[in-house]
């Protein structure tokens, strides 16, 4: 039924979360709040650059909400704090499962982020994943963000196919809630058990991890 | 130097944190975080849908904040309970020195805000202030909501005047860089002493209320 598989990055198969040791390390007590205000106004960020018609690159706005993280807590840092704790997006841990549902998929599989390509390449290449995927599309080459559909827009084009033969897999509510906006299929990997976005739109499928999706998919 | 003074509503002018009492006296002891997370998910919803080509009007999107709120909250509702909720954002207070402090400016002064025309022209003469204000603009107009550059051009359709003779006043940190990057000399009302968005711009001037800005004015 679906020609290919579109995967979110960053939440969906590389745990986002795992900043937080690396802050509580240096910041002792302060991991989980740092990372979770850093996750936040790095995707507020990437909503409100593009409706400012001032995109910069997804490495500078994550490192932007590093900073308002540090200043909103009132904590220390420099340059370098920044630059070597936001570089934990190069190493970022795969969600446990992902390795083994990955191979019991059989459509081409491609990832779609707003991670740019270095970030995106690099990731991929440290969780040892390169060959599981045909492309790795960054929303970079249109230079604006999800849920803009010009980034959606980039899975078409490089696999010359209709929506409706893409899935579009993503654990991020609003992510998912862009995606079927936009018209393709979706599925939410929902980790968290979070609740939908009020967006009128909903996902197609609900699994709370990879091996649920491989269960929708191979049934 | 400014001929005339543009202000944002909600927040800047009005108590948007009215509406905890409202929902505390329905749900005891949710007031504060529902309309914590209502306000958060009501200004993201306003990011998203520009970017998803997916416009509704503030009132549907300001309903759609407090049904994610409860949802997310887990606290039973229906309809008419969003409905009677948000429709305080008809009667919100003004921020107590926000009287005064407009009837010392000698500028002329309007309303640009995301509300619709209708919430806004019921909110402003609530509180008496109709003749204060030589136009209330609504992002309705274009059909999209702030930071897109659209909206923060409506001051000048209306005014006739350039960008260096607007002073854009908000309380809202995001909605300040918005109009900053989009070129106007910008007030910040900071109420919360929050920490500035890093998105490369800053208000040229920075106050702790109304009087704040009167008293840098008339100086």
């Amino acid at each position: 039924m679906y020609q290919a598989i579109v995967f979110d990055a960053y939440g969906t198969l590389f745990d986002v979360q795992a900043v937080a040791a690396a802050i509580e390390k240096e910041y002792p007590g302060n991991g989980a709040i740092v990372s979770r205000i850093w996750r936040q106004k790095q995707l507020e960020y990437t909503w409100l650059r593009p409706l400012m018609n001032r995109y910069v690159s997804f490495e500078k706005v994550n490192q932007d909400g590093l900073r308002y993280a540090f200043k909103r807590i009132g904590l220390q840092f420099d340059d370098e704090t920044v630059t070597r704790l936001a570089n934990t997006y190069l190493t970022l841990p795969l969600h446990p499962e992902v390795p083994q549902a990955l191979a019991q998929l059989q459509q081409r599989c491609l990832i779609l982020s707003n991670g740019t390509p270095k970030m995106l390449t690099t990731v991929v290449e440290n969780a040892s994943l390169a060959s599981r995927f045909e492309g790795i599309l960054s929303a970079d080459a249109v230079k604006t963000y999800k849920p803009d559909t010009a980034v959606y827009t980039l899975a078409l084009s490089h696999t010359h196919l209709e929506k409706a033969q893409i899935l579009f897999v993503s654990s991020n509510a609003w992510d998912v809630a862009g995606a079927k906006s936009f018209g393709f299929p979706v599925a939410w990997i929902n980790r968290q058990q979070s609740v939908p976005e009020q967006l009128d739109v909903l996902p197609d499928h609900e699994v709370s991890d990879m091996t649920g999706l491989v269960r929708v998919l191979n049934a």
